[in-house]
């Protein structure tokens, strides 16, 4: 990439899987960084990298500048956001706060109010990927928020990702887009579960059946590579956390109800996905949902 | 094509969409093709391209030869294989009987065992892909049976797909996958449905939201092709009719129910079908069961 | 009773806990008894008393009488049915054959028609009641057919209720009432269930919470006794057998299909049942698809 | 009542029909009351009869004194709990609130601490029963709180209710009990709502059926006249509005979630209110949730 991404700092709080592989990319573009996380030790390879350290969110910010948030939930994004250390007290007009978390449709519309109200500006951008794609720059992003702030944020965007889709003007569209698109995604977890339950205790062959599957109709990453997991019931170590899927499906329930949407199949997997968590499963892979169709089934797990 | 399919007759009984695609394919191919439809005049366009017109079931099968079967269900396919004008009462030691409809495992079973008694062999040949996949050779088969029997069709089967899976030597193996399969589709329109029901009455642009979905994480036919009919409410001219789909999710449930699996989504499945139904959808395409949700939602249909 | 029941014999056919109640009952009121079953040892107390012993079904069916059958499922009453040893060869002009089994609708249709073509009566008269409530003639019918059939066997339907309720003229009015009841039964058990696994795990007393309920808004049988044997995880001796109830669960869901009616709760109750027998439960009394809950819930079974 | 219930004033804070009917019956039974309610003009029929009008929450309450909260909703009950006005503000030592509106598990957790800061005393009594039941001193209580708290209310609870169970210490255990309770009411509402749209499409007369249930198995309130609301279709004027029927079956579900218990049946009628949210039945009884299963079914509402 001949041309600079961008000549300002770009702030980044949270530094998990996600959030370090993003880091790490903008630093590979040439893109001066300041990196703040809640323990401190996982900025370590950054810094080492040449990325500043910040000590607070709001240090990670610059007055006028861009910092990104990757954190695990709402109230996380509240305590970064928040109080004396928090990015709003620092960014400032023309100051943006891209959210890149799975944050619930309220909290989105709450930060923007906040941030207007602070003449700074608020773009959800979450994200689709995992820390890998994520390290190579190659996220799917939905974003919303204002133009003004939509175009300030670009081209940091797009170092970060293989495709960026609108989802409108309002703060939350692209927060509860990622909550679909997250239902989305445990949907054919539970769908396949079902279908290799059925499958195994009829006798047939699973594997078989999940390649011709996946190479045709299904031909796409979540049902060849989830797939993949259940049948070899890879669950540990995980890729997603159950209770991060947990909270997920649990975003969906609550926005269907803000907006007054059934969504029985939602229903359905909150179900599966609290039975997982009252038996253990909430630090494992949240393919391991697949677990309780394999239970109902009376299969050995 | 240098190589010749095969040298002998190929019957090819039931001319819907699908059967009529999968005989043009052959005759395509130089195959000496025989047809048989319940109602004549769907033969017509065969026969004037060389296909040989058959009286009956029977007719449409040469003793030891190779017939295949594409019927709408499970009393259709009886009505073709029983008494003196089926195809069981001609075949002879063998003669092979390629069922490629969604049909039961019950029945798969039992025309197996009725085809061994009298020394013919029966092979379960589901298909996945619509009527012009089958024109164009290009569908995807999961088969079933013994190996012989398998054997002895491949050329055939090749002549028609651009892959074969094979489920084992289970009569009711490849159709317990193909029930499976279906209900995969099914699991994934209303996944789908319910997401867009979601994002409609949040104000979210589900187009957007679509396109990014189907470039990324869901980049294939039934995601991208299906949720852009539901995004559309093109539910008419039906590709698939809502009436047989309603039949393919109660084989999943008779079957699950056989087999001792509970399958929640397929239960969740069942009754959207049947609202549909009762709400007078039958007709229309099988993505429809999509106005459920809208419904639900209080959403303009 | 001062006044004769009926002067006529009364064939019983299938002594289960249910017929022999019922046999019992009617041997207690002064009629004359003639009994069969499919292993004659069932019927020797009830001969010991007085009551005639059948050699097959027919036998119990004088012609122009009554025969009442009590069997186990649809598979049972075709046995007893047809056939030269079949009610159906025997009972001749204006005999009647009241079925109290639960039965699908479209089993009393189809017998309903074969009783006719043979000029003999179909009475469908389900009941609600367990084995000891049969023997004191304390049970709750339901039945439907013709006003001429249901006439001729009121003297015993009554002598074995306290209560008889009128379905209408068709003969699977009754079945289909009965299914509708069976399933009634079962949703309030899951409720109840699911109520008592939350109350467990959040450390609520379920005892006083269950007094409080089974007083008040829900002072009722079912509620009462079936609440206990929850409370108790009192499943063995079963009072119903899983299995059956498990039956009934898929004859509502059978008759939901054919009236095209969907039934999200029997949906649930019909996985419920399937993970019990997968799990081994089949033999223990219906009440225990509540170790479902228990299970998903992570507490002890 | 020979014996005076209690020398004090007891405060109301809550006026609507339950609330009214309790200080009414309170009044009848020669207890000093003080009222309160948002809108003043709900007091006037009490302050005729004698009750003192309170101009705040607090106001109702006297130090070392007893104040009955009803309200709708966990917001309201913090409205009236909170801040100088509030009843927090007035109790002191010694002083109890009785809060016997139905309210989340983590709210009355929250006001016990919050009492307990301040040295006063919480007891969560919530009831079941209606407006006239209130009035008549005939509800049924479901009590939890530190055994101090309850003797020191108990003959107020005994003057409103036929009786009272105990559900233990913990501050969310009767509030847990009557989530659980009104789960088990919708449960029902929705398992009759699916057996008469069954028997309706299939042309068996539900009010034959009804009856018998009603005076069988299921005698007992809920089924008798809940029952026979759905059939007459009898949803106006509302005896429990819809909207709150839909708070209630979110509490049973948000409890399910903070205890990792799945609920099957409740997420299935969580989906049913959310429909008739959407389609506009908010302010009709919560019994109307019949009208899901009368649309699916295809029939005429």
């Amino acid at each position: 990439m001949a041309e600079q991404v961008t000549a300002e700092q770009v702030g980044v709080v949270g530094l998990g899987g996600m959030g370090s592989g993003m880091a790490s990319r903008l630093l590979d573009q040439g893109v001066r960084v300041a990196v703040f996380n809640r323990t401190a030790a996982a900025a370590d390879a950054l810094v080492a990298r040449g990325a500043r350290r910040a000590g607070t969110p709001a240090d990670a910010a610059a007055p006028d500048g861009v910092v990104i948030s990757m954190v695990a939930n709402d109230a996380a994004l509240e305590a970064v956001s928040d109080g004396p250390d928090g990015v709003l007290s620092r960014l400032g007009p023309n100051g943006v706060h891209v959210s890149m978390s799975t944050i619930s449709a309220e909290l989105a519309r709450s930060l923007a109010a906040r941030h207007q109200a602070r003449g700074s500006l608020f773009v959800a951008a979450p994200v689709f990927g995992r820390p890998d794609a994520a390290a190579a720059g190659r996220l799917w992003i939905l974003q919303s928020g204002t133009s003004a702030a939509k175009a300030r944020v670009r081209p940091v965007l797009e170092a970060l990702s293989q495709g960026i889709a609108d989802a409108g003007e309002a703060a939350d569209a692209a927060p509860i887009g990622k909550i679909a698109g997250n239902f989305l995604i445990a949907a054919a977890m539970e769908a396949m579960s079902e279908a290799f339950a059925l499958l195994e205790k009829s006798g047939v062959d699973g594997r078989a059946w999940h390649d011709l599957m996946a190479k045709s109709l299904f031909a796409c990453p979540i049902y060849a590579n989830y797939g993949r997991f259940i049948l070899d019931r890879a669950f540990t170590p995980p890729g997603f956390r159950l209770v991060l899927g947990a909270k997920d499906v649990g975003l969906a329930l609550s926005t269907g109800k803000e907006k007054q949407v059934p969504l029985p199949f939602a229903s359905v997997l909150n179900d599966r996905f609290l039975a997982a968590l009252a038996q253990g499963r909430g630090e494992m892979d949240w393919t391991s949902i697949a677990l309780n169709a394999v239970a109902d089934a009376g299969l050995k797990p």
